[in-house]
């Protein structure tokens, strides 16, 4: 594996070259181009990867696998993650892989899931669910060469259900931040997660959040606002967010020319955050 | 895989012979008596599983899985998690199987987590996250044949952080427990977590849950009292409890005996649970 590989470096570098842009690999196979298609899941996923890859990586800040994608289904997707997040790290190794897992368990139960994403799979940053507690997530919390990303205020229509709950007149997506601020970034390696659906929220968040990185999905398939989302979520540096877009890019066109058609829509999404920032 | 298995029957006729224990396989390669090790991981914890739910089947209500520890490693654990639960509704098909795996995505994404657990894996109960709300949740909870077990109170010594913020005068769990209850629930699915670390709490958790099922993880090796939460925790019925017990039962012995020594600790939890009920 890589050594000395740093998600906090390698991400501050991409943001030194005005890369913010993430794409998301959410590779439904059901939604693949049939020119691509093979008769096993795992091959046609991970042809379907690598055109990506080869398409996009110097446009991109970062890429994002959401692990749902590739559960086991006795059809090599799994297998087809891990070649992924080995292929992303041989062609651009400059480039930072998140695996949106959503991932919490009790304390020792968690190190299953660490050994798994950061060893075997080789991810430098993971995502994680709040509700247990930063007590429970010390295997995760403690690796400070990887990037921890606590959901905090995500994308989806009912969020708010928990989330905008008030204590003592804050909302709990805010408490969740201010905790990962001042308690559980101890080793600088935390991030939050908050949805570009979300604007308002995500400025409150950045509000508390100092320079910390925020991922924000939501932007192209959920109708996120691109400018809203980066106006709101962007540290005092001009820096510090993650713009994660999956389906606008990676399913622009469903014809052979789908990663030709993934290029120019990343490059127009590109453009776009550059220019509002 | 099995026609018409239903979860919520499964467990009522579980209940009905007065079985309330459940196994908690949670087969930690370390910690696998040597005698049954070979030079394969998902091997070894295959060969362990079999004869533990060889020597214990008779005794419990249900088996649940950790899936913390069959990720992936590249060393066959998954597909030993896959042959635990086909052994398991081969030589027991009355047992249920609970994936206590903690997912839980946006929406549309959800659908592959379900496809994954209940199709491929075939698991009659899952456990997940309450964090995204019951929106999110829709592809989980629309499996009238499932079972699905929502996060309450948790059993790991931090898990009041967030769980225990007061809104408007009420504990977070017992706001999650009631929005279950009072609208996630409408296909007669749901289920809750609730730590045996937490008597009170759990009693709580009762007293706004009906006859939902409460999963009791805490036990055993994290030091719950069995028979406080037997009695804060049975509905009106005097059942609705799946009490779990991983590592006091399958690591009772690190020796060639470990089989029946899990049989004899599991006969011990089943006694005192009948005594106390």
């Amino acid at each position: 594996m890589m050594a000395n590989r740093n998600f906090r470096e390698l991400i501050e570098a991409q943001w030194d070259n005005k890369k913010f842009l993430c794409v998301g690999l959410d590779s439904e196979l059901e939604k693949i181009p049939s020119s691509v298609r093979t008769g096993n899941a795992g091959k046609t996923i991970l042809t379907f990867n690598r055109a990506l890859v080869d398409a996009t990586h110097d446009l991109v800040g970062a890429y994002k696998l959401n692990s749902a994608f590739y559960e086991a289904h006795g059809d090599g997707r799994f297998t087809a993650l891990q070649e992924t997040v080995r292929y992303i790290q041989e062609v651009a190794p400059d480039v930072p892989v998140i695996l949106d897992a959503k991932r919490a368990d009790i304390g020792n139960t968690n190190a299953g899931y660490v050994e798994s994403i950061f060893e075997y799979l080789g991810a430098d940053a993971v995502t994680v669910h709040p509700y247990m507690g930063g007590e429970s997530l010390q295997p995760f919390l403690n690796r400070s060469d990887k990037g921890i990303f606590i959901l905090c205020r995500t994308s989806n229509p009912g969020a708010g259900e928990f989330q905008d709950l008030k204590v003592d007149g804050e909302e709990l997506y805010k408490i969740v931040a201010r905790h990962v601020v001042e308690n559980w970034n101890t080793k600088g390696n935390c991030g939050l997660v908050v949805g570009a659906t979300y604007p308002e929220e995500l400025r409150e968040v950045r509000k508390v959040a100092g320079d910390l990185p925020i991922l924000i999905p939501g932007v192209g398939a959920q109708k996120g606002n691109l400018a809203k989302c980066i106006v709101a979520g962007k540290d005092a540096r001009g820096r510090s967010i993650i713009i994660a877009v999956a389906r606008a890019i990676i399913f622009a066109s469903s014809g052979k020319d789908f990663a030709q058609a993934a290029r120019e829509s990343a490059q127009a999404f590109d453009s776009a955050i550059r220019k509002i920032l």
